[in-house]
């Protein structure tokens, strides 16, 4: 589970393909985006992309990866004292106010229901989940070791609960695509983080 | 929002209907949903479905509030004494760990993603929610004025906090298919009303 992410095993072209497909997704959504849209926000041929990825689905299982790699680029790029602010900054990133992410968020929410039905897809969603996890779980773990979490605190359950907040939150905000959902869960993810793990 | 449920509006040939919609759609998911596919369950021709309902949208419209009157008559008919038995009952019913609920729980997240589509289906699901809500918000009012909870307690933000949860947990659960992921949901959901909610 400590998989390390894999930024930077991208081409150029990759990467710009990358681009396009994520501009393309949150333009159409899942069900309506095609080779071509695509393509197109690429600039060249839906050949030029069929050479780096076969099929749509491999395209987006893609996605989902870069997607990840561009979360641990931003989460290792904060400054951050010790475990409480890191935490901080983990649940700002994946419960952030930002309503232009609902775009994004409604693709996302299609592929998790697409998962039981496309197996590379659930495998990606379920490795980026176990990925988010992981990071979680080691700052929370950090805090009880450093004292600052209280020690009786379970690492790996808190790193699920905080998770199913951040699913909750998402799911909602697609359906309502009301901002205060948003708010309203990180404030109860920071009522979470006082009550059930902070050392007295 | 204390809109009732229109439980007993429905024909006997409307109930059938509803029946044959749901194992449908437990059979084949949202996407493959076909009328055939509901006039072979329901044992008839699909004219004798569209004399009843006239698209597929409104047959699925139409099932989320059968759905949500099924949930409000089982829960009316659990008899409990005060506020925290009965919050124990809703959150039992709301995640509940039986993995034969995970086709319709798929049914449901796709129909979910589908929201910012489809008009008539977000605001039936922003309706069940509210009503979901409203459900746990007067719970969670009636325990702080009998002293079970505290003063200080917001029934609204305590029910949405509570819906977070609910949502979260059935969205991690139909992308994992991990029965562990409600009943770790569940846990954390009397986590909450024990930090949280629970007078000292």
């Amino acid at each position: 589970m400590a998989d390390t992410s894999r930024d930077g095993e991208r081409s150029e072209a990759e990467e710009a393909i990358m681009r396009a497909t994520y501009r393309a997704l949150c333009e159409h959504g899942y069900a309506d985006l095609t080779m071509r849209a695509i393509a197109e926000e690429y600039g060249k041929t839906t050949a030029a992309i069929h050479y780096h990825y076969e099929t749509k689905d491999d395209l987006l299982v893609a996605l989902l990866e870069y997607l990840l790699d561009r979360f641990v680029a931003h989460v290792h790029d904060v400054e951050t004292t010790g475990p409480e602010a890191r935490l901080e900054a983990l649940l700002d990133t994946l419960i952030s106010e930002r309503t232009d992410d609902h775009d994004l968020l409604v693709a996302i929410l299609e592929m998790r229901a697409q998962a039981p039905y496309d197996e590379a897809m659930r495998d990606q969603l379920v490795h980026n989940d176990e990925y988010l996890r992981y990071l979680l779980r080691t700052v929370v773990a950090d805090g009880v070791e450093q004292g600052v979490f209280a020690a009786d605190v379970d690492p790996s359950r808190a790193a699920e609960t905080l998770m199913t907040f951040v699913d909750g939150a998402r799911t909602r905000f697609v359906v309502s695509g009301d901002p205060d959902v948003l708010r309203h869960a990180r404030e109860a993810a920071d009522r979470y983080v006082a009550d059930a793990l902070d050392a007295e």
